[in-house]
């Protein structure tokens, strides 16, 4: 981990989610934020984190939407930090993340988490289907598009002011 | 970009993807090599990377079986790399993480690529399924069960040799 790569001149969506939460301290800070993690002093402890880098990824987080600050008290003031429906959005990366990582390092069964499909009662394992048709899709199943026009990743975040840190 | 995290101390499958695949640039060149690219010049081309960045990331990526080299001339001695079933396997991951710089960085339409499922002849878009029952799911249908016990990604990985930079 740790080499810098700039995502801004990439004409690209993956690129784009990464400008945005591809950050490796986000990625964690979003996954505890799905596990109902709402303040600084709890990241804090669950990650580790130097103060200033937590304070600037959550900066950065409500910056871009995906996060939102709300006061829950006023003396002293307080706030805690909720996903929003865009930050809520990720939940599908987040669990395909955690799947590949239970197939292909830890091994099925043997992750320190899983998940339960409460409808049918089966463990949870995700698959992709199309939302048109509601197949299950194999990528081969997919045609490529390529538009020849469009924004650079930065100039379609250019409206987005990230706080300095 | 560009902070570091450690995820080997983490007890998480996310955190174990990561490790894997989580550099910035390695998601970059996955993402190339899913468009057809298998040679080091090509992929350095497009990413404008460093040399030796690029050779590290792909000796890593063959390393943990993602890719697999495979020579093509033995005069000179050339080789390119291919993804291997598990590295087929983080397709999923790469859609969803399009998905989502679509929706909400560039905006339904205006990304630089789409996809289109050929079986029924829409434009892709992935909601995540349950592998069991083929139910597309909402996250809330999931319950998260958590295991007291289970290996960090470091232990999880232990066997892996990543040769030196």
């Amino acid at each position: 981990m740790g080499r810098t790569a700039d995502y801004t001149n990439e004409r690209c969506s993956i690129a784009a989610t990464l400008e945005v939460v591809g950050d490796p301290w986000t990625l964690l800070i979003l996954r505890d934020a799905f596990a109902g993690v709402k303040r600084f002093e709890q990241w804090q402890e669950r990650l580790g984190v130097a103060r200033n880098v937590l304070a600037s990824r959550l900066k950065s987080l409500v910056a871009h939407g995906v996060m939102e600050a709300q006061r829950y008290s006023e003396r002293p003031p307080r706030q805690e930090y909720v996903l929003t429906p865009k930050g809520l959005d990720l939940s599908p990366l987040l669990l395909t993340m955690a799947e590949w990582g239970d197939q292909h390092v830890y091994g099925i069964g043997k992750g320190p988490v899983h998940f339960v499909h409460k409808t049918c009662g089966c463990d949870f394992h995700p698959r992709l289907a199309c939302e048109a048709c509601g197949e299950v899709i194999d990528r081969r199943d997919l045609r490529r598009v390529v538009h020849e026009t469009s924004q650079t990743v930065g100039e379609a975040l250019e409206a987005v002011k990230i706080p300095a840190e």
